[in-house]
């Protein structure tokens, strides 16, 4: 029986893998690739190949989630198959429901991590990691649902940020920052006057942040995707420093912060 | 004025960093280096110098932090500097505070992020990114603060995880899995019935996950550091899976969280 390696390709583009991803690609069977659960901007399926030496089948959300992944399992029955994927493998609930089909028919599998937006947005920011509280995704399509609400509401109470995930479609296009922001501001105006950094591009050449109030953001163009953005809480000086000189942050957009 | 690249390594060796950061590396002018801000199993300052085909200066905490990195922003004003820290830039607060010490002279600085064990966490456990709360880190010496076990409740409370990150003495040497359990289990005798998974050297071919109710952890030998646990919160059909094939969870280990 073969093995899976999920390799995590971080953020940006294909070389967001690490050193020890493109050795373990060499050295594999094959190789395949999903591009869908994360927006990578720069990412290129030939200079993919290119870089491990061989063909790397893309494979699609129908195929992974409702054909259960089937040609990726038949070629992990026997061989080494490597399986690159946006960001840090299983953050995506896919890469875990595909896994555990995994270990029901005995392939092994292994991770190789990589950067995730979870923690870099901290580095993009400048706001600590330990004073995030749960995470949420908004969704595109449906109303907004009010555990979106109560998950900023809960973590602002006990001072903590919220990392705003935007949701992405089927077809690939992303909420963006503005438009977040102008459906949390229309179901609780509450939120018009709080402080948010939108974070455009994290890790790539053209990374865009920018801190705000929520209303001021619904206007502001971040540009192309992946979008995402931080409710912030309280903040610790260091933090106040940071979203001054990373985040443009005002003395206006940071009163009553201080 | 120059610049300082901040270059994450990831979890383990010097291969956890990207591909994008060795051409970075190759390019810069001067290269610095920290190895005490997170435990690196294997991790090799020589290996690293060949990879990078330069020499690499490493820092300690004394000269990063009470000295404010001197030797790096002056390094930094009149070139391309890179800087190698474990994990993912920006998690800790000492590069937060070196960063904007850059800022202020003028001095350019990026990110080129990589695997962090606050996303790691959830691809060595299989639970779901979204349902993590706050993070908190237990202390290696002083008496556990209050502020560990409310962050655990409050968590517990919404039905969240919490990821314990364990503490690093200024010589280096963690807080192990079973000790921290013993210290919580000691001051909150009701944590010891509490569903937790331990996870060691998360990333490295010889990471160890198990998970236990937080009595049946104090004894278990997990190896060597880097250590963290999670307190798992409610769980999903999918989270219950992964816990009993990834982390060794028993039926018994799982009752009342099924």
């Amino acid at each position: 029986m073969g093995s899976v390696t999920f390799i995590g390709l971080g953020l940006n583009d294909e070389k967001g893998m690490t050193l020890e991803a493109l050795e373990e690609a060499r050295r594999a069977d094959s190789a395949f690739a999903e591009f869908y659960t994360n927006i990578m901007p720069n990412v290129s399926l030939n200079r993919l190949e290119e870089l491990i030496g061989k063909k790397v089948k893309l494979l699609n959300r129908t195929q992974l989630e409702d054909e259960g992944g089937r040609e990726l399992l038949t070629s992990a029955q026997h061989g080494k198959v490597v399986f690159f994927v946006p960001g840090d493998p299983m953050i995506a609930t896919t890469h875990i429901s595909l896994r555990l089909s995994m270990h029901k028919i005995g392939i092994r599998t292994r991770m190789i991590h990589a950067a995730s937006i979870v923690s870099a947005i901290c580095g993009a920011t400048g706001l600590q990691s330990y004073k995030f509280g749960k995470s949420i995704t908004v969704p595109r399509d449906k109303p907004l649902p009010i555990s979106v609400l109560e998950t900023m509401s809960n973590n602002s109470a006990r001072g903590l940020h919220t990392l705003l995930l935007l949701d992405v479609s089927a077809q690939g296009s992303q909420l963006k920052i503005g438009e977040a922001a102008k459906r949390i501001t229309e179901v609780e105006p509450e939120f018009r006057d709080q402080l948010v950094v939108g974070a455009a591009r994290v890790g790539a050449p053209d990374e865009k942040i920018k801190a705000g109030r929520m209303s001021s953001l619904v206007n502001e163009d971040f540009g192309d995707p992946p979008h995402s953005m931080v409710l912030v809480g309280k903040l610790h000086f260091m933090e106040i420093e940071a979203l001054k000189m990373l985040s443009g942050a005002t003395e206006e957009d940071l009163r009553e912060y201080t």
